[in-house]
């Protein structure tokens, strides 16, 4: 995490998760580190950049795909990380999901 | 910052900037500060939303047109900071343009 991604040339997709945390922390840490390590298993993946600053994160993933998103969504794994973060890690969240069109870097 | 931008119903347009920073800090977040109050106050302007860890940074901006996308590009204040970030706040940065299709929140 915390380095940029390699995507290739658009158009790609890129997910972005918002969140605000509670203050709980149980095992929030190794579900955030088993979520990389799953969705860069799945087909279509192409990365992931994020960041968090105090109760606030931004994670935005990348895929070639809609269809590549729709399965990470229902994956088993990925499926009670979500009811476990409604539970108890996320105060609140939102999920936008993006074309990326056009992109340059320095 | 630091919180949930108040986005429309899809679509609306995302530019996501990533960046690593240097450990330059004259004028750095004086500069942050500037740029969205002055974005804030442009037309097609949605919100943003912005964390940052140690030195990588994500920065979602939030627009209603690929025009009005082009035109904070093009605003004076900003060519500025995006000429004074080349020379002396960051690494690397990465900018990516893109159109929300869906989003949901909890």
């Amino acid at each position: 995490m915390s380095n940029f991604a390699k995507t290739p040339e658009p158009p790609y997709y890129a997910v972005i998760f918002t969140s605000k945390r509670t203050e709980v922390d149980k095992g929030y840490g190794t579900m955030a580190e088993r979520m990389v390590e799953f969705a860069s298993k799945e087909k279509g993946y192409l990365g992931i950049e994020s960041a968090r600053e105090a109760d606030f994160g931004i994670t935005v993933s990348y895929w070639d795909s809609l269809e590549a998103i729709q399965k990470w969504k229902e994956h088993a794994v990925h499926k009670i990380a979500q009811e476990k973060g409604k539970a108890e890690w996320y105060k609140n969240y939102s999920v936008r999901i993006s074309k990326v069109e056009r992109d340059y870097s320095f």
